[in-house]
């Protein structure tokens, strides 16, 4: 399975083509609209009031209800747009945006609107793409989940058992522990008060992928597939493994995960390494979490330059942000390892 | 440029074949050999008292010293190997290691022996390519440079001015602050004794990108492009751009890169971002920092389990291991990170 | 640039997503749906009386007129349908067609109407792509033309210039000699009024590249590239370069170009080699000849097997149906021969 | 199964790393070495008087006589050079060679002794590649074999079934029709008196490819995917797939293969298709033939040109050369077509 996402913010569609889909799934659509209602603002107080109905077309790839192998192609047409809300960053790049890099990449032919094709709505098809993803793993018995792990510092419990995650999809502020939730929820609404806003992170895990995928090698060990696809999804700057960064305080007695024998299987009894050693799949859970960078729109004046003049200013960002893009993004980030694990499942 | 790499650690030779080098490059030979001996065992009190002598052979791709464009392959002979040492964990994987993923992979035809294709030895030939890689881009003014961040909760002095950077390769203990070093050297020789070992983290900077490389989309993103590379090193579970984690504990505000105007040339004030935003980059040094697992070959008594017999067993590994894997690790995170760089240029 | 082309011939929407479009190309949409209006049916007597009226929609990666370098996404909705025409065939495969490989491969689901994903009306996105491509390519000095070489062994004239194929693109029939094409016509006429079809050669020239581009290796050889993308058109059966099957009854003496001088600059005096020596570009332009199978949809009776019950039966086809595709797919050709050619020069 | 090769024809070694080989395979160096030797010169008087001693080396990959999945590098010593005999081409491009293509692709940096890069030497390693993938093949009931389909002209028996070509592997000229094979040998012979070469054909099938394997799709169709591998072998200038050009001279009465139950599959009666609808094999032999221009290197005098003064000159080519390089194609076509068909069966 392979994909391509297209469209801007402020075109007239958005969409993606994924190729390499098995024939013979019979498609539910209306768990792909529910991820993606999952993802949508206007869930939570603490998100945007941006409305985005973001009903998914199928033109391809499904026929009588089932998949046919052919390319799997889905359109979001866009709609509520203030297009007008952008006129004035044109030339004066957003800090913490790809207004500048996007500027110079494309030798000043951008669709500057809403963040064009950077803007984080390009992940509404990224979470279709992944929601059809997730539908090929359930027939293999493979399963993704995701909980908001921290925000500005507030951390949920922490993830004890992965079944544990299976009632977090279904809440609109997805954590373990709804009274640090709440706790977030109040730090983010903080943020917004002051024009400003926070960043989190999101602890994922995958299960029921077999020991033996992958390789060491570039291009094929677990842990490259899975950072490629997570990169890809704005806003993410970090992706750590298993115990992640506390690796670099441990010893090796703390961070070796004992094999033990349970129902006839060998497991680790912890799983320190996130279900990857050697960049081979041990048959554990692969574990991972992701930091989101704050929401780069805030209202606060901020320091640009003119491209046009190459003078220094002083800009405002309008428009309708989230302060937090942390609680959406976990559907997202899901949707991106379901692709990866399909890919590493050499689907 | 596209390489791949082969080898096994008890094997006759390892190796590495890079495709679209480009030609006319005079290939510094002793530069490569150099690179290879920052890595090599036996520079530091703290590391193997292993010997490998690692003389580099090109058997392709230079003509009168001269890159020709056309493959370049080079072989490390392999040497003074205790093969006999493994042959006791040949069905009794060793926790933390690939020995238990490669054996159900490759239905238990694996060479065990030291870790086989799984050998942190395998990362010579990465070095030896990278080595490559950073005389491909000195060509085009670009510099990598990485030095210890932390090991076992020691950290280095904080990279202030990628300059800062340019000393550093030549130390046998590639720290920024010396002082700090010995602190984590002693943290090192203190877990060996224990017969353990340790964690860290490497930091990375690559100087001289211009702005407008990359794109937000899958396979093209430059964190995506760099955590590919990254990943592929053993050991490394963790990859974070710039402010890295710490973006989770930020506001946009803090978070941001203020735009100003330096020497006529639009840049950041600070560097949050590592240089990519978008992921594009916006011509800021591209940093990065990625965490080591502590070496999981320890002597330390550990649980493990018989893969013919399906019992729980103690095992002990023998064989002579570095304690901590992050200094030999450096010019290895740096020569990943010139290849990602290479690829990034669309070299 | 790469591409993924979605749809299917009754379902809602075809299209194509192509990433890697370079930024800042004033994309002249006319000159899209001119080559899309070479492609549809109905410009000859001699084509399916079918109507496509084939109007492509941009959906991404265009702003204000010009690229923007985001995925740029185009449409063009499917109309005039007789999907009842195709539920006959649809357990007893049509021989000739993707019918039989594709319900294997599909497990049986497949969207069978009008050939589906196979059918020939998936070439109007490619031709769309294609369309962009050769604007890409007009900036750069390169220009693609192609003839009928040949139906059903009627040859053109042989193509001593490169620039005769300039004036060929406007004709309905696109042949050097028009007598020629007259006969041609007749032998297509004649094939349809036995209910039959026929077979032809494109022949095929891309000038203006420079010399030097590709490789000899696997993946980067220019005839490796150009027939990838050729062999992807339907019904295209064989990819032969310059002299082509023509090198199999030649002396070496006859088969070599000699090099010359004119204009101040090496040249070969023939080119037989097609513009490709070692899988590399040697300047000369870049000629091949690809051969298309007959239609295989006719409306004589046929023997297939109907894949319920295993009996062998006896099919007629029907629908409108081109006698031969020759002529609707030159743009075709064109259209992967453009793309391939950015492919060879690092778009 | 992916593979890169490298080498030079006078450089220290030639060989081939093949990432991918599954785990567990019974590797046959014999059967190896006996490949290497079908391809080797001095095998029938037609040949070159070159000695090539080609014994591979295996340098990772395979332990304890079983592929472990990890990349498997072979090597081939180059011997009896005689480089001398290249000095005067350096600067006077060989007509036909890739010398000039590739002299500007390096910008001068190209090692031109023997062809360097671009040597027929090269499909060794090839063939080598090529020798394991036939058995992994073997494993799943896939087969590969060629014969000489034509050399000047004269063509050999027609091939009415696959297994016919069993027997041709073991000849030293390996065609069908010995009689056929005896009038190929003069020509070759008088072309080599008169200082010349000759070109030819080779036909190859692939058995036992079960259908549903490959898509329409551009990177996945099986004749594209074939396509890549055969023209990465030197001095191929044409791919045609079943019927082949022959296409062009056919009505889809004559081209289409009709059905039919044969032992209670579903077969066609002929194979014009080539094994091959739609991009996806239908469970018939996938058959192809490939065009061999003639031998480049001849003894008679050529025109070419000084790239350092730009003078037309004329060149001698020295050295001993193939004066037909056909027969010894013959395994090396077939080592591309295993390589081709476990890319085709996802391997």
């Amino acid at each position: 399975m392979r994909h391509m996402i297209f469209g801007e913010s402020h075109g007239p569609a958005i969409g993606v083509v994924v190729e390499g889909v098995p024939a013979g799934l019979d498609l539910d659509l209306e768990q792909v609209q529910k991820e993606l209602d999952r993802r949508k603002p206007g869930q939570d107080p603490t998100a945007t009031a941006r409305k985005e109905s973001d009903r998914v077309e199928v033109l391809s790839g499904v026929f009588e209800g089932k998949t046919t192998g052919a390319p799997l192609a889905m359109v979001i047409r866009n709609a509520d747009q203030h297009s007008g809300d952008y006129e004035s960053i044109r030339y004066t790049p957003r800090p913490g945006h790809g207004d500048y890099a996007g500027f110079i990449k494309s030798q000043g032919c951008l669709d500057y609107r809403g963040g064009g094709h950077f803007s984080g709505r390009l992940t509404a098809p990224l979470v279709a793409a992944g929601a059809v993803a997730k539908q090929v793993l359930a027939g293999r018995g493979v399963w993704v989940g995701a909980h908001i792990s921290s925000i500005y510092g507030i951390c949920d419990a922490s993830l004890e058992d992965t079944e544990d995650l299976k009632g977090v999809a279904a809440k609109a502020f997805p954590v373990l522990d709804d009274g640090k939730g709440e706790e977030m929820r109040q730090a983010i609404l903080e943020a917004k008060e002051e024009q400003d806003s926070v960043g989190g992170a999101i602890e994922c895990a995958v299960t029921g992928l077999p020991a033996g995928l992958g390789a060491p090698d570039f291009g094929c060990n677990v842990e490259g597939v899975f950072s490629q696809y997570l990169f890809a999804v704005p806003a993410v700057k970090g992706v750590d493994f298993g115990a992640g960064v506390a690796f670099s305080l441990m010893r090796g007695s703390e961070a070796n995960d004992p094999f033990e024998v349970r129902d006839g299987k060998v497991v680790t009894r912890t799983n320190h390494a996130g279900g990857v050693n050697g960049g081979i799949t041990n048959g554990m859970p692969v574990t991972f979490e992701v930091t989101i960078r704050p929401t780069p729109s805030i209202s606060l004046p901020q320091e640009s330059v003119d491209l046009r003049t190459g003078e220094e200013v002083e800009i405002e960002i309008k428009g309708r942000h989230d302060p937090c893009i942390v609680p959406r993004a976990v559907p997202v980030i899901e949707a991106a390892a379901a692709l990866a694990a399909c890919q590493v499942l050499g689907l």
